[in-house]
């Protein structure tokens, strides 16, 4: 059957094309109230597709902020039920005047259409809806059940999500979940995401006085504030760069032979990757870069501040000087204990005479993987090894993925991202492109894999603890 | 004759808080160009009280910004000539809603007036004006040859002070100054003013990528620009708070037997100094506070500043950070050296991968010593003994007097601080006020001490290196 969806496919290229610059033109910025009007037309749209395509109980799921759209095709009894995953807000367009052309109105140049969320991520949302749409029109069937979920506020970190799932809980009922939001690492080498490092987050500020102190008055017999700050977060990693923090180690899962493998198996240029960033090299001894980013933790000041900032001198002894600190976490942290062996840290280092305040500590997601033996995991191997003939590396993200932890802990389920955009193409900044030959790729891709996952029976996509990796 | 001039001073008594009340009844601020009528409606109002009470020559020296105002009396040949200086400018009067009466309608509570500038200097400059002019009310005379400069850019960090005494360099011609600017350390315990410290500022910063990057996709394997910043500014000082920075104290001269007398002389309470603004003492070990001080360089961040500083989180890793520093420096430490050497730390402990920059480098006044020969400090020490019983303490400043280091440097001529304001009336703050007693003392203080100082030959105010201490 899957021959005939490809073909069919293949003869709807410039149709599906031309729905996707529909689609790109409609401007759903979700972070500012002046779009919500858009926001309200990409739904209508979208529903008014997902009911094109012969979805049914097609309908906005509200959680008291931008609404997500649903839709469900469950006419394959006895086989899996798949969550589509998308989003149809996109970032802000700003610094508009450094678009070489206008963000709504997508333009091809080099084989790759420019506009604002073309990559991120309505290029690989449409690819999901037009396979499903493609299964539908040539068999009037798909492989699996689908139910498409389609995010309103994933550019604004999700804010009624959890309401939503909440909410719609029965109708959300599904056995996995497969993301049209995560791309892929290499245009080249075949990969497959199987986990993600967990995030926390907290903030902290010293005080060493009541106000700020003359240096002429003061200078040379009390503490100055940015003084202790930077005492204190110098002490939070050594000098490799390994963090500091006593216990910070202690439970994480030492790596595998077969991440081991999994990791070096991804061809991964180090002196490039640093080279672009001009950056360098700098962390815990004894691993690798990839290793490093994905399979052990980390911690960053993502911002400090104390004193006088503006233009010439001010000659005084601050008084008080924050940061903001996040870590990155991998499996066998959990971030409760984590933030507090940070916050017993910055105490147990804090000296006598300064205060110390700890606020917005923040457990966010924690560390996900996906096992080897998970039927996501599998069919997409084998898509992956028979498009390209090559064996997929099993790949880890370095950052976390809100999404995929909300899914597991609320739904039970696990996340496999199975987007079709590559890493370069200016997401969040201007002139964000998707690549064309990307999209004939995708609904291959896709259209294979609802093809390979109809082969699993149900009860193989429940995660027995002893299979995890 | 200085009976007759107390006498007659203390008969003027309310005719002097009158014309105090008109001179700071002028919104003379600086800062502000909308008040720029103001600054020369102060100027009109002094030259006329100038030539009124028979100064000479009255004229404003202008060296391209706001004018001084100029007046002088020579009618004592064979005298010495003392630049009585003192400035008219005042400080804005922000935040204004916390005055409890308006700035610029002085207003007596508690036996003080309170108005923007009566500390900071219009009162002590009344004090030293109304002198001269009892003298010549009284006797046609003065003890002592008199140039008065009154400057009108003091607040704002006297940006044409230079050109004012390039310009005009043979009329400012004088062999010491006295100054009502700098004020007593204490309302009970007599104290001379012998020096102050220097200072000197730089800014620098780092950079360890060409942007800022996201920490889930790099956390674990660059430097970060604030863990960087931080150790570079935690390397600047010892555990103890002593400056760690090589040969800084090279230079710095031993603190002498007199020295340490002088300081152990004027009492001082360390608790409550360091409690009435809740710090804690922190410093070189091996000095009293009031060494620490006076005695002793300081090195202080004075702002610092990197990465996501608003609400919430982001999370990068940073790429740059910068800091601002001063240096507060004693006798025998030259600002340029020092400052070097705190570059040179900087840089030499920068890691490799870490790009270091040093801005706005800005050598600032040398200190500067008052020798205890000197007829300024003999005069002072006669008129407080007389007026109070008490053998005045040898004091200095911790904080540096740019004006004291210009005379210095471009007349030639030391200055003695004989300011009758005191360190808790608020000045540069909302609810600055004068204490009226004050304005009785001061007036007795400055006829004593000019005719105090008339008693010297000119030949005693040039100040041999040798009498130096």
């Amino acid at each position: 059957m899957n021959e005939r969806v490809v073909d069919f496919l293949h003869a709807e290229h410039d149709n599906i094309l031309s729905r996707l610059d529909t689609f790109l033109r409609i401007p759903s910025v979700s972070a500012d109230p002046a779009y919500s009007v858009h926001m309200n037309e990409a739904r209508q749209h979208l529903a008014e597709r997902l009911k094109q395509i012969g979805m049914q109980n097609v309908c906005e799921l509200d959680g008291g902020g931008e609404a997500a759209v649903y839709g469900e095709w469950l006419g394959a009894p006895g086989k899996p039920t798949i969550l589509i995953y998308g989003h149809y807000d996109v970032q802000p367009e700003d610094p508009i005047e450094l678009w070489k052309s206008p963000p709504f109105e997508p333009t091809v140049r080099d084989g790759c259409i420019f506009a604002r969320g073309a990559s991120d991520v309505k290029g690989s949302t449409t690819i999901a809806l037009e396979v499903v749409a493609a299964y539908l029109a040539v068999s009037g069937a798909c492989p699996v059940n689908v139910k498409v979920f389609l995010e309103g506020e994933e550019e604004t970190g999700s804010p009624t999500l959890g309401n939503i799932i909440d909410r719609y809980r029965d109708l959300l009922k599904v056995d996995a979940v497969l993301s049209a939001d995560g791309g892929r690492a290499s245009a080249d080498f075949p990969t497959i995401n199987t986990g993600a490092r967990g995030n926390g987050q907290l903030e902290f500020s010293v005080r060493t006085a009541d106000k700020d102190l003359h240096s002429g008055r003061y200078g040379g017999c009390v503490r100055n504030a940015l003084h202790e700050m930077a005492t204190l977060v110098a002490s939070l990693h050594d000098v490799n760069g390994a963090i500091a923090v006593e216990g910070f180690y202690a439970s994480v899962e030492d790596i595998t032979p077969r991440q081991k493998t999994d990791t070096a198996a991804f061809p991964f240029d180090e002196k490039a990757f640093l080279g672009d960033v001009a950056a360098s090299h700098h962390g815990e001894p004894g691993f690798i870069i990839r290793e490093q980013l994905t399979l052990r933790p980390s911690l960053d000041i993502n911002g400090m501040w104390g004193g006088y900032t503006g233009q010439g001198g001010k000659t005084i002894i601050p008084n008080t000087a924050s940061a903001k600190l996040t870590v990155r976490l991998v499996e066998g942290q959990n971030s409760s204990d984590v933030l507090q062996q940070v916050a017993q840290h910055l105490h147990s280092h804090c000296p006598a005479g300064v205060s110390l305040e700890i606020s917005n500590m923040f457990c966010g997601a924690p560390a996900s993987t996906l096992s080897p033996a998970h039927p996501l995991v599998r069919a997409a191997e084998t898509v992956l090894f028979n498009e390209t003939g090559r064996q997929a590396a099993h790949v880890r993200l370095g950052a976390s993925v809100p999404i995929t932890a909300v899914f597991k802990e609320m739904l039970g389920v696990d996340t496999l991202m199975f987007g079709y955009n590559l890493p370069d193409e200016d997401v969040h900044a201007p002139n964000e492109f998707f690549r064309i030959k990307s999209i004939g790729e995708g609904l291959r891709g896709w259209s294979l894999f609802l093809e390979e996952l109809g082969k699993y029976p149900v009860s193989a996509f429940s995660t027995p603890e002893r299979l995890k990796q």
